[in-house]
């Protein structure tokens, strides 16, 4: 059983780059956002409306990223997301940056994040989306 | 008689260069923001209180640059920031971007700005920045 | 008779967003990247190639935005790019930034390039290039 | 025994907040890399130059970020970097990201590098930089 999993391409802008001639590091974390917004998306979630209508901020408390190789200019790369653990307040991603065609492997990550309102204080993430994050295909909801 | 004018530093950051071994185009829109708010700095304003407590949003309506010569990596760069003309709504602000040290200039600028208030919805510009905007070095106030 | 003109879509980012709640300035010259680059691959060219196989490196020297309305997170914009000018070393991009659905229009553009090798020195745009800009879409090339 | 360690500051630009009213999480790494090379210009050397002259990249490898507090706009933050491992192939450093005044502490992180030729491929960092980032300081040099 394994939790939902969503992939997403994006085509690496010029503006990504480095003089080194690869993506600046930071950029992946930028990426890592695309990925948890369409996975989100993918469930049928907008975070628009999430941060709006239900005032859910999914704050992060925790990023990483290990990079494997570089990802280049104009590379269209498929962002592998998946939700790793779904508590009341807090959810973890994981994620896998594959260059296509051909799936190298550029750089793997996790982010935790914390579910705060829109002062910032903590809140208990809404049924409707605990229970999409852990189900059908899934996932590890909190145990009771 | 010559408009408020402020100099401010940025030395370039890895993450604003691109692999054409340059700073990528878009961030000197960001220097130039950083030229505004330093010069208010100057003036005796915190733009984060014009903000929060003025309700004042300084939004831009236009924005151009022409690129001289390339910034590079590392380079301590003069941020140059001049009020080109104020008016009851508007603000117009000029920029030149210098190499230092030798003063080489890289670029010039220039970014047109409406007064709003939180909801986007266009309002004068409080009496106090008026008056500051505009002298005692000069400026150019709207006409009666 | 109109130049090359070229449609390519991004979704607005978290990243890109301001406390202002709207996108921030600087990322509509980003985009008018994305639009280039598109256009150029719609017309059979990879700018990535242009760089590496023909030393061809299309420097900024002019851009300027007019901002409308604000884009906001998680916006479907339409980029419409269309080649204004084609001379031997320059190059003359025009740029609609538009809301989907509805076309509403955000933003319009421009930016002037020149056309220099990787040490930044100005050259003739190759043949092919010139040819594909200007035509079969119309074009202005450079009168003999 | 401590390694090298550095201070620097940088003021939180409006580019780098969103639409929650906080710095964007990515941007912590953008303030990791200024930390690391103010660090090493505080030791005596240019990473420009280490570049340039040496073909010495310092490739990252991993990357992580705890975010305690948020950073909130033109907060005057102070990046306190150290050298956590200095090895043959390898750097590690590690970063606390304080408010000033009251030196809040609001994110903590590491970054695990890889020195590389231009080409990037690992080679081993020239002895200068072993020792300056090793000594006299204390640092933790790579045992024999």
């Amino acid at each position: 059983m394994t939790a939902p999993c969503h992939e997403t391409t994006v085509r690496v802008r010029y503006a990504e780059t480095d003089q080194m001639g690869v993506v600046y590091y930071a950029n992946f974390l930028v990426w890592f956002e695309v990925g948890r917004v369409e996975l989100l998306r993918d469930l049928g979630f907008s975070y628009r409306e999430m941060e709006k209508l239900d005032d859910c901020h999914i704050v992060v408390a925790e990023a990483r990223c290990s990079y494997k190789k570089p990802a280049l200019y104009d590379d269209s790369l498929c962002i592998r997301t998946r939700v790793l653990q779904v508590r009341r307040k807090t959810i973890r991603f994981a994620y896998e940056v594959l260059r296509s065609p051909g799936a190298e492997l550029l750089a793997t990550g996790e982010t935790l994040h914390v579910i705060c309102n829109r002062s910032g204080r903590p809140k208990s993430l809404p049924e409707k989306y605990m229970k999409a994050l852990s189900s059908p295909a899934g996932g590890h909801p909190a145990k009771p």
